[in-house]
């Protein structure tokens, strides 16, 4: 059973203004919903379509027709829930810092989340025109790594004009990322989809560094700003040759 | 203007049996369709719903409405081209070969063209299984990348059982990626989202290889291809250390 004011509080969810508003968010389905329990992010409310197979308590069964009211996805899975974000973590004092300079896209940042929790990176530092974590889509995305990861949305030109760490940025025409092992304790900006690292942050970087483009043609214009992310960190993290 | 059969030939190239028929595929907005122009792909027909900015002949204005009717897109840009298949180009007999093992997301085999483009990877040989590249998402998420490389679809069995040519292969639970130099000839097998490389291509690896996971929760169930296939030709592609 659902509320009215149950539906109009979910459906509110998917606006970020009352995602701030209220500290809650949206997962879908049971896999994503099981990974934020069990890694302790406090639940606020679950529905589900099939509550047969539910042996916890707390569930309150809905019809199909209802979840599809209060779902965010084309076609919705059995169940919903509400989450009270994490609480933020610990900022992480060393190791590689990942500062994301005003992504955009959704599934960039989703795909990044699950990227940081594989290469152990316990901190993502994003301006705060980088897109919402807690948007339904990154969520769905990134499925329990969200819970692992300590993100932030600051001014990072004062977190990074403050700072005597290292600060690597991924660019067009900087010196090869091949060239030089990166330091173990750093920034690492990747900028916006478009438009790259913004001006104010390029001029803070210590390391400008470049993924080498081997193609004879050399016409792809740039690399999707998750992939360039996934070589950058990989040879951030990956050991100095023997 | 546009003739019904016109509409008829358009719509019926976003299935791959019509593709196939009649060795077209189709490619929506001025700078994809200029790409592959560029790249010399032989057009067959294009429209324009903004007849006044063109300057070359053999543009048929439509209006929107018409677009829309045979666009690809929920958001229809203000052109669209029918080309005819690129002749298949000669096969790499060195080099890195990617391999894809049963890819099914289009933007995953979008993705991954764009990354063999920027790294000189001339040729991505896939299973039979693997989704068509001329597959409109795939078109337009990989804009003319699709014409510098020769992709082919054939048993890769075949292929990969035949040579004596190192293969790797991206798998959970393998040697570290970073742990030896890649081979400068090789293939490099990459798997189906869900399921990972098959079992028969398998068996004709020389070399399994992973990327290690740092995270100290170790609860990231896997990378996306796509991030994957970054990380792995990244690896392929970097100069031996000094």
């Amino acid at each position: 059973m659902i509320s009215k004011s149950q539906i109009k509080l979910i459906t509110s969810l998917s606006r970020k203004k009352y995602r701030d508003q209220h500290g809650f968010f949206v997962a879908e389905g049971p896999k994503v919903i099981d990974e934020f329990i069990a890694e302790g992010v406090a639940l606020q409310l679950h529905f589900s379509t099939e509550i047969s197979n539910i042996e916890s308590s707390g569930i309150d069964q809905i019809t199909h027709q209802e979840l599809k009211k209060i779902s965010n996805l084309t076609n919705p899975n059995t169940s919903l829930a509400v989450f009270k974000f994490p609480k933020q973590k610990i900022v992480a004092e060393n190791g590689v810092r990942l500062v994301l300079d005003g992504i955009q896209d959704p599934g960039n940042l989703g795909t990044i989340i699950r990227l940081c929790d594989w290469f152990g990176i316990s901190q993502i530092i994003c301006s705060k025109d980088t897109v919402d974590c807690y948007n339904p889509k990154v969520v769905q995305a990134t499925m329990g790594s969200l819970a692992r990861i300590a993100i932030s949305y600051v001014d990072i030109k004062d977190v990074l004009g403050e700072t005597d760490t290292p600060i690597y940025g991924g660019v067009l025409g900087g010196q090869s990322l091949y060239a030089e092992k990166m330091a173990t304790d750093c920034y690492l900006v990747v900028g916006n989809e478009g438009n790259g690292i913004s001006e104010e942050i390029m001029a803070l970087l210590t390391h400008k560094v470049t993924i080498p483009q081997y193609g004879v043609s050399q016409k792809t214009e740039s690399l999707n700003v998750a992939t360039a992310t996934a070589i950058l960190l990989s040879e951030a993290m990956r050991p100095t040759e023997k």
